[in-house]
């Protein structure tokens, strides 16, 4: 059996596995990103984290059936050049060849010389889904995670669609109103400007001052409105809040909308959602295969559908080590 | 050299030309479309066109290097199946298998037994500009034809992108505003039913009607505004009419907006910009580029670009005919 150690690098921490191509997870490790000691510390990090997991599995697994070290990456990715550029939540950091370095670092100072893939976080949780999760039942899908922020992934043919810079899948940069006042890094109206977390909880504010009866999730946040968080509004809605399950509506249709533009464009009609938003699940599926359809031509109403991701925060892993497998 | 023959189908009109791989059109025909004997009239026209042509054509060219005949025909078009479905302005079509039923006619009829391709009309136009015309410099771009509707056609890696179920392009479905109070074919705020001919124009009246000191632009048409026209508003502009300036300033500006989504979503930066209201040049050129610039991400600056077509409407024929070379 061919086996990879997927990792998952993210601005807080750092997820790691070793994964058997038939088997999943068959060790993991999970460690704080050491942000502070820039790139060169956090190669040093993955490496020690690399190495370790190497040295567990060999002892049961045959090395001549590894198949390499894959790693997604917040921000910019040249998957063909190994090079991670302007990441976000990872201070110091600009164009940054990792692969290479990590590489290079394995061989001088592990001994252990061993091909490493990477791509974009979103890019590698899609293929997680689409190889391990979700998404194995469809040859075309797109990925959507509902987080902080919204990214895509997309999936053509059961392989990664990069586009031709490697900066496809941005879903959360869709236009959806042009003459809205929410901004997302300087662009109008974008999907992740209204359904970004930010955008869910300015939304759940603005109806609840609005409402004459207030909601449950007022009580839930302790009326201090700072603290409103989607879990709140979670709750309140399951509770039967009026006002909750409108936002939930609202934000359903939102993304239903942006998912009808892809449809639209690229034809793809299966939908793959994640993210920690998802797990409002049918409160926001509901609405949003509604909306798609309403916002389809008939002739496009075939096949669509909107599933719930299956890997959870293990799409990364099982999506970078898969990159190794492909 | 191989050579081969090359339809555009139309609501209006049927164009065919026998066109050589190296040599572009070498006779061409033009007929009114006979609607009014519905599908197998049309076939029989068809088949009657090729017919001619061939003869013509094998007087000079060897027919061992006859590749076929190309089709684009408007509505959804099964490519794989040969089967056209519910095609705009041909009464009485429902689902029909034009490619068989051609094929079957020019056997039957005139003794040809020749391979038949057809594809939809923006792809068949995409696919032109692709292999003959201002797509040959791109590896990847989206062709967009602004007329009375807004349709598109993508072309990845040199090969037309049909989508899962041979759908993709449709451009004209983006919506860009999901509030707005235009509506086009039941969906609310998409890019055609602000920049296809009917938003333009309607546009354009709210505007002229809202200018204390008028527009040209009326004089043009007369002061009868049913007749006012995309033509109208470019002679205006060209002419240095603040009110058509300021329409063109904002259909470019939505133009690009639209296309932004296509960047963001497919990592497409190249624009191929086709159809009658193509004519007004730089009057959108230039703030559909300078919105798509405002509305990506830096990261996705690099490359953009927008070119007009090179085709005109023999983008059609010469796709058409393309797609027996493919």
């Amino acid at each position: 059996m061919r086996w990879a150690i997927g990792i998952d690098l993210g601005g807080t921490g750092i997820k790691a596995a070793v994964i058997g191509e038939e088997r999943g997870i068959l060790a993991d490790r999970s460690v704080l990103t050491d942000t502070a000691s820039g790139p060169m510390g956090i190669v040093a990090q993955l490496a020690a984290i690399v190495a370790d997991l190497y040295n567990v599995a060999s002892t049961t697994l045959d090395s001549a059936d590894f198949a390499g070290v894959g790693l997604g990456a917040p921000g910019a990715v040249d998957a063909e050049k190994g090079v991670l550029s302007y990441p976000p939540n990872l201070p110091g950091w600009t164009v940054f060849p990792l692969r290479d370095e990590l590489q290079k670092m394995l061989l001088e100072k592990n001994g252990l010389s061993i091909p490493v893939f990477i791509d974009n976080d979103a890019n590698v949780a899609a293929f997680g889904e689409a190889v391990y999760g979700a998404g194995r039942e469809f040859q075309d899908f797109l990925m959507v995670t509902l987080g902080t922020g919204v990214g895509g992934g997309i999936v053509l043919n059961r392989k990664l669609y990069r586009g031709p810079n490697g900066t496809a899948g941005e879903i959360g940069f869709m236009i959806i109103d042009f003459e809205a006042s929410t901004l997302h890094a300087g662009i109008r109206g974008t999907l992740e400007s209204f359904i970004g977390k930010k955008g869910i909880v300015d939304l759940a504010r603005r109806m609840i001052k609005a409402s004459p009866s207030g909601s449950s999730a007022g009580l839930l946040c302790g009326h201090d409105y700072k603290k409103l968080s989607p879990r709140h509004l979670c709750r309140a809605a399951r509770d039967g809040d009026v006002v909750a399950l409108a936002v939930w509506q609202r934000i359903g249709s939102l993304l239903g909308i942006g998912l009808a533009n892809v449809t639209a464009l690229m034809d793809i009609r299966k939908f793959v959602i994640g993210g920690g938003i998802a797990a409002a699940g049918n409160l926001v599926f509901v609405p949003a295969l509604d909306q798609l359809r309403r916002s389809t031509l008939p002739s496009m109403h075939e096949g669509l559908e909107l599933v719930p991701a299956h890997l959870g925060n293990k799409a990364g892993i099982y999506g970078a080590a898969a990159l190794c497998f492909g």
